[in-house]
């Protein structure tokens, strides 16, 4: 595997940049009482890689950033679910884990009550963030576009509670590789797609043909960033990761290293990435940030 | 106080009837995984009183059910927030409650993670179906009411956590009358706002005036409703209100029959009722629903 380029390394830095401050922007927007307002900030503002957003900003720059504010408003709120997932997920009746980006989790800081509230407020903030006007400069984005976005992300939402249901279901038990794609479609693909086809609907009509291929493509990476998670569980160490690694076989949990072996998932993962690659010729070279925050995802060690 | 009268407790039975039709069609319109689908159906069909979808309708009654769809869609939704609220008020973390409606809360009944994701996936439901075409029959009401429905909603949802917070923090503490409203606005009456502005903009244009006279009553029917919860905890029996009953003092929870006496708020709940009651003499007799389901929560015994 070729290592990361100075191009994958800037897109994304850029890309996490503006969304930090979009991110504070939103937040400071709302009036949050004290504990929850310093766990909502743990949960947002610790960083993270920012990949949702990335390809947010990414998507719409093949329109040359059309509808701007609307992608941004959807790169906020599409992190804000991730985030609320993440506390979810840490709590002590999930995961219990103690560790996330390398700082403590966010109910072992503020305590489980404060982090369960954080995870359930930062939900309805997205959808706050995305009704709200938050960004406009001018003329306010066409209302369909808003109303589409919400649906995307209300179900994609849905979608990755039930692939963690899924997940959890399948701790300790034998799964075939039909199951565990339609546990990863819903649990991290979903939102992943969500971060593309929630751009994707503001800069490109509803019957463009960049819809369906901006879809497949979707579908491709998310999966495939799922994949190279379980083998970076496995190959890289928790410094390395700034969570706990080696926790998938701990709890018995299927992941696709364990179903096809280490160097068959990573022939996987360069499949994968070959799928999402060929969808994006359809854009002529116009989506070349897509194609390098994709190949960042293939290359990544975290 | 006057006992109920037939026309409250019908009026309020054909609610409890179409809400619980209409709910069911919505949770069956999802793909939702067990033990999920179990969790969520036992968080939203055992019952309830149904007040907010029952104010929904009947706000929506002032203007002969224009809109109608999306009046059931926010009724829908509405409830859903408010079932997934309870779900996670009753986690072991928050009130450790073991009984809720004479049954099992959802997390004896289907154990912690399955009740934690019931509320998660409960809550991005209420946005998937706000933002769907269920109940439409021919054309789709206006894009604007849409959004605005959704706004409100997520505004109310966010707000409900606010009052949660403030309200652990204030457990045990000695606080003042502007304190406790404040708690009560947001915990129980932003939620019950909202469900009777969601019903308003679908059925009364932007700026008609009828917008903010339903809002003035809105506001004093949800502190309304709180404060003779407050009563109903000290004055009911655990049998008769289908949940703990005591449970205020239990946890030294700050409630208005403590701060003021038990005679002053009953006291105060029928001044709140006698606010409501005159915000909807604006109405000229056309809200005849709400003033009944006013009259139904003052006198409700559980």
């Amino acid at each position: 595997m070729s290592s990361l380029t100075n191009m994958q390394i800037n897109g994304l830095a850029a890309a996490q940049h503006r969304i930090q401050q979009d991110l504070l922007t939103a937040l400071d927007a709302f009036s949050i009482p004290e504990p929850l307002k310093g766990a909502v900030h743990h949960a947002v503002m610790l960083g993270g890689k920012r990949v949702r957003p990335a390809l947010c900003y990414a998507t719409a720059d093949i329109q040359l950033n059309k509808n701007f504010a609307a992608v941004r408003r959807a790169a906020v709120a599409i992190e804000l679910i991730h985030c609320y997932s993440l506390v979810h997920d840490d709590l002590p009746c999930m995961d219990n884990d103690l560790l996330r980006r390398g700082q403590p989790t966010c109910h072992v800081a503020f305590g489980e009550r404060a982090a369960l509230l954080a995870g359930d407020v930062l939900q309805s903030m997205a959808f706050e963030i995305l009704g709200s006007r938050l960004f406009d400069q001018g003329a306010a984005v066409d209302q369909s576009i808003v109303i589409k976005q919400m649906q995307i992300l209300a179900t994609a939402s849905s979608k990755m509670v039930y692939g963690q249901m899924l997940d959890l279901e399948s701790e300790g038990k034998q799964i075939d590789q039909e199951t565990l794609e339609k546990i990863h479609k819903n649990k991290t693909g979903a939102l992943i797609s969500a971060a593309i086809m929630m751009a994707a609907v503001a800069v490109f009509d509803g019957v463009d043909p960049a819809i369906p291929k901006l879809r497949e493509f979707a579908q491709a990476v998310g999966l495939a960033f799922q994949v190279q998670d379980d083998i970076l569980d496995i190959t890289s160490s928790t410094e390395e990761l700034g969570k706990t690694a080696g926790k998938d076989e701990q709890v018995e949990k299927s992941t696709y290293p364990a179903l096809m072996g280490l160097d068959q998932a990573v022939i996987y993962a360069k499949e994968l990435h070959d799928q999402a690659f060929n969808a994006l010729k359809f854009f002529n070279g116009n989506a070349s940030e897509l194609e390098q925050i994709s190949l960042f995802l293939l290359n990544r060690k975290q």
